[in-house]
């Protein structure tokens, strides 16, 4: 599916048909997908959960105002972030680099979070943003809907999905079969309202 | 261009074509396609400045290790944040469902956002990361290329665009010709490293 066509159809769908199953072939596609997506660094910091097992959707489902698209989906991403990625092997993420230039960056990479503990969390969601909408936009492309949540217990959901410390959860993506087109968008802002021209009007 | 095709070829680019300039109607397409993206409760809280003066892009470049990108490139894209979007004129957002749907999510978001402070910021990371990602595959999608940018000092640049109160800088992303194909992938970590199935493994 065309670029334009995938961002223009994608849509948050609140009913999935329940009895829809993914591939492992099909999930494999839209995980690498996602993790083509940009890092800082290219830390890769992002964590997925990819949940099918039906009982721990419905755990999530019980924990996200009991919200059908949790247990109704397909796949359930929960997309998480490890604050301390940028300090794990921190060579490898730059092994194609030239030696001087990787290890430049290594150094950078260690020195900068090092000395910004915020800036880890941060980090997470940026990536994990980028890659929630590369999964949408990759569902979208194979024929699928999705649904980008932030509406449950992320502390609780923590326990669920045994998020291991130094992780954050950044927000979930419902992925599954539509049972019915997208109702019209909510009501959208005009470009001039959200888009300036080198600055902010003062 | 194919969505995945989109999704494998975007690549952080690091020298642009200086004097390429982008039409009007290529920057219209870039960000009508950007503002397509998913926000919770579609609030819409992502804001642009779209940076096409020069003067402009060097005082950015001034402010972020004097990276090549920001000046060298057609178009700088800095994605903000309005902390405050939820509760401007609310019902907007949801302008087009039917009524009583309408006044609900109106109720639900002002009530979770005046509740979470610090909701709003994370909401801003959130929105900024998946409307970057748009914008950097919608570039590809044009035959352009792309590079997301956090490497710059978010105070200094808060000044030079005017940032409103109550608006966070997510990052910045920059848009132009590439002079040069990108470099092989930095090192690529394997799927089964960052993707797991229904848990995190104890």
């Amino acid at each position: 599916m065309d670029t334009f066509t995938a961002i223009s159809e994608r849509r948050s769908i609140k009913q999935f048909d329940p009895d829809h199953r993914f591939s492992e072939a099909e999930i494999e596609q839209l995980m690498a997908a996602a993790i083509l997506s940009p890092t800082a660094f290219n830390i890769q910091n992002w964590r997925f959960v990819v949940i099918t097992d039906q009982a721990q959707k419905q755990k999530i489902r019980d924990i996200g105002w009991n919200q059908e698209q949790f247990s109704h989906c397909s796949l359930l991403v929960l997309i998480c972030g490890d604050r301390d990625a940028y300090n794990q092997e921190t060579e490898r993420y730059w092994a194609n680099a030239p030696a001087e230039t990787g290890q430049m960056l290594v150094s950078m990479i260690r020195q900068y979070y090092d000395a910004n503990p915020e800036a880890r969390r941060d980090e997470n969601l940026r990536s994990g943003g980028m890659a929630a909408q590369t999964l949408m936009l990759a569902a979208k492309a194979l024929g699928y809907d999705s649904c980008p949540m932030s509406g449950f217990d992320f502390a609780a959901a923590a326990g669920i999905v045994n998020l291991p410390a130094e992780n954050d959860i950044v927000m979930a993506v419902a992925v599954g079969r539509a049972l019915e087109p997208a109702r019209p968008r909510g009501g959208q802002l005009p470009l001039a309202e959200v888009v300036h021209r080198d600055r902010f009007p003062s």
